[in-house]
């Protein structure tokens, strides 16, 4: 249903799906349920596309009705819980809030209803599971950012992944707090306890290295016993708290996604392994990373061993007021002076280099998960009906008895058996060499979809700099608090190159061992097929 | 249309597609246009089913036209040679006289459309095409079996192989003679210049091997041109030639088809090829049974040089006149006592044998083709596609200069570039190893399609054995003439077994070459895939 509404704000179109929109400007709204802090309509030029919910005020239009907005279903009909495609839109606003605020240190497993806002399941590639009716709303600032677990998706990688990623990066602007920072409207009202260096390397600013680098490795988390020990402790729902308080806290650093959950209640050996490799993955990369591995929940989601340990460290936890904003003041930046059009140029090199790296990263998951497919499937069945045919012609030669050829049918009958075999190989395959390889590959994915809002933040306050410069020139802004957003933003940019810096020198590693284990599997395995190849030649020798 | 027919003969069923008919009867036939010398049809009884349609009368409805039956396509539309469907049927009368008699000694080029009646084409599956409209014309003795070159054709496999196969058995038994030769009636009125010995071997009566055995090589056969000299002198239909001359002289040993001729007038090289080596393989086979090689139109075959000494030694070896019937009087036979009915079990063993092994190489046929396909489609297609992925991520990883680490790129791209080889190693493979396997199961599947026949002879002739037995205790027959009929069964038994066990002793000689060969060519190709992968793996050692 369209309605009328006015642009608060100017704002301007980076991409082909956004429209730009004059502030006093009326527009006509589509929809007036924002996705992920976006709605779709048309400005007075006639031009259709995206804009920033924010920026808008929606005149909404008389209604006969008391049903709200967000309890209609995309589809027409009632908001319905069971519904087989999962939908925010449709979910209660208390469950929402209780998850996101998690008020009520409910610890019952973590695939329980009250999780459900967060599951995308296997139709999250439909625009309207990821719908936010109340991005609106100010109070729900620490909202998980819904995502697609793209890669198990295959049919999603061929629609492309614009809805559902980048559409919140103006929300995540206004949010993160670093347009207060750079403005400087964050006031040092709290000691500032942490310290993060950044030093010039040889290839531009990086994060000075952790003083107190670990690591540390993670049994199944789903077996867990509740109040069992430290050992078997930990939850996946801890590592959604962790997941939550880093994304949160350190703002401009790429904190990937957890590993997917489970869409229904069921679930399998195979996605346990799978979501157990995947955590490893993860929290060695966190773990890793030289700013991240020293937030202290990271003592405490490692070391506490019972249920009172937990809440008391997760409150203390929760009162960190180096969040967002304020962690922004937690940098030592070098006093190297660095153009700022030059960084401009930095970061966006970096953008257009993340970009075409999303799209080959999705392409490789793509690619690579069909082949599983083929896997488990065609190859596996056509190397099994050609070891069924050699089967089936031995068995025809044992029918004629004078002339049965014994040891001829059992060599048959053998090879039979080792295509069969080989086929069951084939089918294995995967659990050494492509599972390990999607592992890393959505890894990367959730790092990089984080890249375009990270950088939009770099932007957004690059524009202050400018705006206030040019406010200064014109007597509008004293130059002192000129040179302070200046000043201020310099900080952002050593952090944003910083943070490239390390996301570069981790995919060097990364994908060098991911290419090695790759091809060392496949050697053994072709190794393998032909060495049970040559045994079941040999039988052939002794005819 | 439906019309009248009444049963000249008694006919006893056989086969589940069959009906039995009563001298007499009267039958309603449904399509008077005879497949392969079998009408389909009901009995007085109410009994659908096949029956011999030389053992029925037709009463023709009084028709309106002149038009013949034989003119009459299948699909209702009138005779036409250019159809997409080669039918038989359609084929005026005067070009498959032409054909069956030679009488142009036109030497064009094999393709030319008088062939026509001869090739099945990719639609041979189509039991129209395999309608032969003169099989009760008694001049038309020598009519070259139709015959499914199944193997290419994946399709037909899934629809059973009777009809187009077995359905002539009762003519065959008619045409061949051995009714014939077994009741006495073959005159000894040529001098017989020629003798094949059977002998008891460890495995039964044998055929006495061949005393100048030997073997001959073939150049590619349509590259021939006319008139220069032996080497390149021989063409298809020469072939064509020799393959009729060897059906219609050796009955009841096994003459397998020549290869398939090209549906269309265009044939690529993948099809040359293929023709060229079952041309081998088929000259092998010949070459190498110890009755068949000895045929002195080999010699003509393989000496002459020119189309003169050609037309000479075609017309000597047309004037031979051990063929069919006549060739029954030459072999020597063990003077070994049989039991009759050992025999037939022995026979019956047999049959149940290859119509079980039919199944199995029909089987297998159509496994590796359909592998033969994947190798050249899926296979090919998923390696060249994760070939392209890394290609593509090594690409992305080009576009942030600071940070391109090119060995690493270069790494990757060449991992790409290695999948997208082994694809192609896929695609090359069947060049290898499956080509060569359809090859051999296309010769066995012609050697084996000729058995239901060759047993039903045998068949034939035990029942005569019977009759006249019965005749004779019932002073119908003399006791001498039920002996005679009795003796000369034994040659036609004898004749058999020596072929069912040399057909066994190639199967074990030409199934294990074949086995032994496929698997080292397997192992050779997953060998060079590991190597090309281990190559590429050293690469990321210098990094």
């Amino acid at each position: 249903m369209s309605m009328k509404g006015k642009a608060l704000f100017t704002f301007q179109s980076e991409n082909k799906e956004e429209i730009s929109i004059q502030e006093n400007e009326e527009l006509v709204i589509f929809d007036n349920n924002s996705v992920d802090g976006w709605l779709q309509g048309e400005n007075s030029k006639g031009q259709k596309g995206l804009f920033p919910a924010s920026y808008v005020e929606v005149i909404r239009p008389r209604s006969n009705s008391n049903m709200t907005d967000c309890s209609i279903s995309p589809e027409g009909s009632p908001g319905n819980g069971s519904s087989y495609f999962p939908s925010t839109a449709n979910t209660p606003f208390h469950m929402q809030q209780g998850y996101y605020h998690d008020n009520d240190d409910d610890w019952d497993d973590w695939d329980d209803s009250s999780t459900v806002v967060d599951d995308d399941g296997p139709n999250g590639t439909n625009g309207h599971s990821h719908q936010s009716p109340h991005s609106n709303n100010p109070n729900v600032h620490y909202c998980a950012k819904p995502y697609m677990e793209r890669q198990d998706i295959i049919s999603s990688s061929r629609k492309g992944s614009m809805v559902g990623r980048n559409l919140n990066r103006f929300s995540s602007f206004v949010r993160s707090g670093v347009e207060a920072f750079v403005l400087g409207d964050v006031p040092m009202n709290a000691k500032i306890a942490e310290s993060y260096t950044i030093a010039m390397g040889p290839k531009g600013p990086q994060w000075k290295e952790s003083p107190t680098p670990f690591s540390c490795s993670i049994e199944d988390p789903t077996k867990q016993t509740k109040f069992k020990g430290i050992k078997t402790y930990i939850s996946y729902r801890h590592f959604d708290w962790l997941y939550n308080r880093l994304l949160h806290k350190f703002t401009i650093i790429s904190v990937p996604h957890l590993p997917e959950k489970q869409a229904t209640g069921r679930f399998g050996d195979d996605f346990i392994e799978k979501r157990k490799r995947r955590l490893i993955l993860w929290m060695d990369h966190m773990t890793s990373h030289p700013v991240l591995s020293q937030y202290e929940g990271f003592e405490h989601f490692l070391m506490c061993a019972d249920d009172k340990q937990w809440k008391l460290g997760k409150r203390r936890a929760e009162k960190d007021e180096m969040m967002g904003a304020n962690f922004m003041l937690t940098f030592q930046i070098p006093n190297e002076h660095q153009d700022l059009q030059d960084v401009e140029e930095r970061v966006d090199s970096f953008k257009t280099f993340t970009k075409k790296m999303d799209d080959s990263v999705m392409q490789l998951t793509h690619v690579a998960s069909e082949l599983v497919q083929k896997h488990l499937g065609g190859f596996r069945k056509e190397f099994q009906r050609l070891g069924n045919a050699f089967q089936n012609v031995s068995q025809a030669f044992m029918l004629d008895p004078p002339h049965c050829s014994e040891s001829l049918n059992t060599a048959i009958s053998h090879t039979g058996r080792t295509y069969e075999n080989i086929g069951e190989m084939f089918a294995e395959q995967p659990n050494y060499d492509l599972f390990h390889m999607l592992d890393k590959l959505s890894l990367y994915q959730g790092l990089l979809a984080n890249f375009p809002d990270i950088i939009h933040l770099q932007k957004g306050a690059f524009a202050k700099v400018k705006e206030s410069q040019r406010m200064s020139d014109e007597g509008k802004m004293d130059q002192d608090e000129a040179d302070g957003v200046c000043k201020r933003f310099r900080t952002v940019g050593f952090a944003l190159q910083a943070e490239i810096n390390h996301f570069h020198q981790r995919r060097e590693v990364d994908f060098k061992e991911m290419m090695q284990a790759y091809l060392k599997q496949q050697i053994a395995f072709y190794q393998r097929v032909g060495q049970q190849l040559e045994r079941t030649l040999h039988i052939y020798d002794n005819l």
